[in-house]
């Protein structure tokens, strides 16, 4: 529930990080993002001595108490002046035990690796050894030149709830049917079957519509849904994919969405949400324009508060899957197979066909599990 | 601790229920009430899909995202479209999934039974059938014309603390003695003893004083209690009774006061406050003038928050009672008797006489039975 | 962690404590401080009938309702009339049951021992007999004449954290290095060595630095501390030294700091500070007034806040202890030999010397031991 180790999240945009200390949970661990020398890094946010945090700060009345840098490549907490090295956590000086301190060296406390992509920091919490970090960012916004714009908020709820509604196929068609962004597009379509595909050598999943009923008619019940002359539209193809450990990317015509659900606790989750156009020119400049003044509003404000509502309001297990979950059960056996888990349960890339469709749709009660 | 089961409750206005949901909680179940066509239901508060709340719904970032009807006799989930009806809580239709969606009908939420009546919407929680609406409301309130004047509030502490508040009979003249409802009235007497009654047929518990004291001379203490000039007033004979689940009716002279402690959970519960007078014309119109313009508030808002200054801070067990408890003991062993519970562990109509007494006198900690 | 039983601790000014009734807790445990014909009473804040609070008090709605003094020497619970003697906690009357109450005697609650000196309530909880007063008040504060200023909060943390900071002899030289308290005064040094001294007979831990080094020159780090213009001033040597159950001494040039660190709850602690100038005359005026305009503000709030910070950040064990933490490893021996503990497990008079500097120097992550 604290969320897929051995990857690199991002958690703050680079040029946040200043003088100032940042303190942050990633996975359940408490840790502090320092900046020396124009690059990042980051210690367990736990003074070994007494267990005060080494990112501590106080107001103007504790007037100017806080944890500093003393030396260059070290961090020193402030309340005995135990200095820390910034790349490995090794207690490297007790200050106020002078420099033949028995101590020093004998202590250390955890480092976590840091880079900066993209203008945002990434940070590594794992077991087994750290791959590059471009290995978990998307190849195409390290390779080509791109406007990304963004936000960082925190929200209630697990990660395995926000991104399980990231990749959820079903949900679009009934709680966004009315979001102010779906007006003049074509409206999501009342329901359709899908198959997984696993592109890129199987790092993405997707799914695939197809019998796709635009409207259709209840038995019993009336037709669904009503479409308002506001919900009409040309097609817009967009193609919705997710990778480990929990980053969707959503391909809209002439731009791109990129969205990480990155863990904090089992309740709160951190959201990174950009939007990246590729390219150079005027058209950038008019995508920067579209971003701040539409887009970031209607889309990244709007649109998606309906679903920081469901993912804030979700109790599961119990549940109770049907048809259109068998993205989130391809979903589900992906992280099966995530790196540091040893041996997968089940290859994702192996195919996901009827039995699980079947499932979904008669199960007894499945127990989600833990992720 | 969370309430009788297998009993009415009185929960809100049937005016304040409209187009919205409301939810609620009710011995511990989260339920949410719908209105269609005139009637009022109850389903579980819980989709079965993914968990959440099908009284769901988002402020205006959220623009407009909240579980509604689409099909009249059915209630949707905000989420995927799944759809229930409103009198059995079967799943009809999961509108994302299509026509043919073979999770219809293998799915159901509870339903829990809504009668109206008194302008209160009254809802049934337990496991035996239940019996008609009227078994738990008092007779003459269904056949006599009236005007009642209510209000309905959230209070702390456990419906147990604020029932048995309601029938403890010594309380009043200690804690009520000052209370300015009771100005210009026959102060409450500073002991007496009582015995227990079972009116109508032993559907209520009364207690019947006798030997009553109206100040006393305590040894090596002195006098209590002082009585000043503002407290002085002809007889005030009220006659006070208690019936399952949870309700008190004290008979004033000229109207009559009902209250129900509705349990929602261990630490909170739902108080409906009423005062009755029966009848028609000129005197009806004074006593609804007089309940606007003075009981409302010096009675059922100042005098009650006294009694909810000591339910919030009640905390027992352990207990030790004494003898004006007589009155909780018999309320305990009529709860013991209570509907549902299988065979009764003591008669409520059985005489519960000088045992009892000389128990709550002498006790050595007796501990509270769970209700 | 609730603090050390058996000793005498300030809870409140005595002045605080006039006709309303004060509900403080103390080690845990929930009293009620009570005013009766000049003196102060503790009885345990719960009536033995139905748990409710004897320091009960309803604001305005609720008008009046509280507990309260109905005859001298007594105090009655504001629910029923149960009222008990101030001295001993035993139930003298049940006044809403009559002079002949069956259950009068038969009851008691817990009454604490209160004194009152030097202008402070103190109350004793604990299981073997108090001691006088006097012997947990530093002879001096009772003996001769002094103004004595002082404030008394409420903080974060628990009382062990606070004491062992008070006594820990490294955190002033990098915590409180640039304190505006310190501006022109000798700064505190970079390190020094330090032996246990135990003053008094034993009643008061005390360290004695020695090889003071102001300054230091730490390999591969550079030199510390920098000592800029205002950090610079003449000697100003200041005696510390502790007791139990928790009290530490400053001595100034002029004047004497006594704090009390005075446990609550687990998370939460009582602080009394105080300033004392012995004597009479205009230096007593003068020392007032620089308590008032200065000291008060600069010394007891801002300087002090600095230690608040860490306590409350604080989190052991886990912890590591290095050398200058002889000090509190010294304290934590004296707590073992507290009042009502038993045998000592170590004699806090016996030498604690290089052994448990080596120890502190390179344990290997030792346990706190439970205060």
């Amino acid at each position: 529930m604290l969320g897929l180790r051995n990857y690199w999240y991002p958690v703050l945009w680079g040029r946040r990080l200043g003088k100032r200390p940042v303190p942050i949970t990633l996975c359940g661990e408490r840790l502090v993002l320092i900046r020396d020398g124009g690059r990042a890094y980051a210690l367990q946010d736990r003074c070994a001595h007494r267990g005060v945090p080494l990112s501590i700060h106080a107001g103007p009345l504790g007037n100017g108490v806080s944890a500093r840098q003393v030396f260059p490549g070290t961090w020193t907490c402030g309340y005995h002046g135990w200095t820390y090295d910034l790349k490995t956590g090794t207690l490297v000086a007790a200050l106020t035990d002078g420099p033949d301190s028995p101590i020093c060296g004998k202590v250390r406390i955890q480092s976590y690796p840091v880079e900066e992509r993209l203008g945002l920091l990434w940070v590594y919490v794992g077991e087994v050894g750290p791959p590059p970090v471009e290995d978990d960012i998307p190849q195409e916004l390290l390779t080509q030149p791109h406007f990304m714009g963004g936000r960082i908020s925190t929200r209630e709820g697990n990660w395995r709830y926000a991104t399980e509604n990231a990749i959820d196929e079903a949900h679009p068609r009934f709680l966004h049917r009315e979001a102010v962004w779906r007006y003049f597009k074509q409206p999501a379509p009342a329901w359709n079957r899908s198959r997984l595909e696993y592109p890129e050598d199987g790092k993405y999943l997707a799914y695939i519509p197809y019998d796709v009923h635009r409207e259709d008619d209840y038995p019993g019940l009336g037709k669904w849904p009503q479409q308002p002359w506001y919900q009409h539209g040309g097609r817009n193809a967009q193609q919705i994919a997710i990778r480990l450990p929990g980053m969707i990317r959503v391909r809209q015509p002439g731009f791109t969405i990129y969205s990480w659900f990155v863990p904090i606790d089992a309740q709160h989750h951190r959201y990174v949400q950009t939007a990246v156009k590729t390219g150079t020119g005027p058209r950038l400049w008019a995508f920067r324009a579209y971003y701040w003044l539409y887009m970031r509003w209607v889309n990244q404000h709007m649109f998606n508060s309906q679903d920081a509502v469901m993912i804030r309001g979700m109790d599961s297990p119990p549940e109770r899957l049907f048809r259109p979950d068998l993205s989130i059960i391809g979903w589900r056996m992906m992280c099966e197979a995530a790196r540091g888990r040893g041996k997968a349960v089940a290859s994702p890339a192996a195919g996901v066909g009827s039995e699980a469709v079947e499932l979904a749709g008669v199960n007894a009660g499945s127990e989600g599990r833990q992720g």
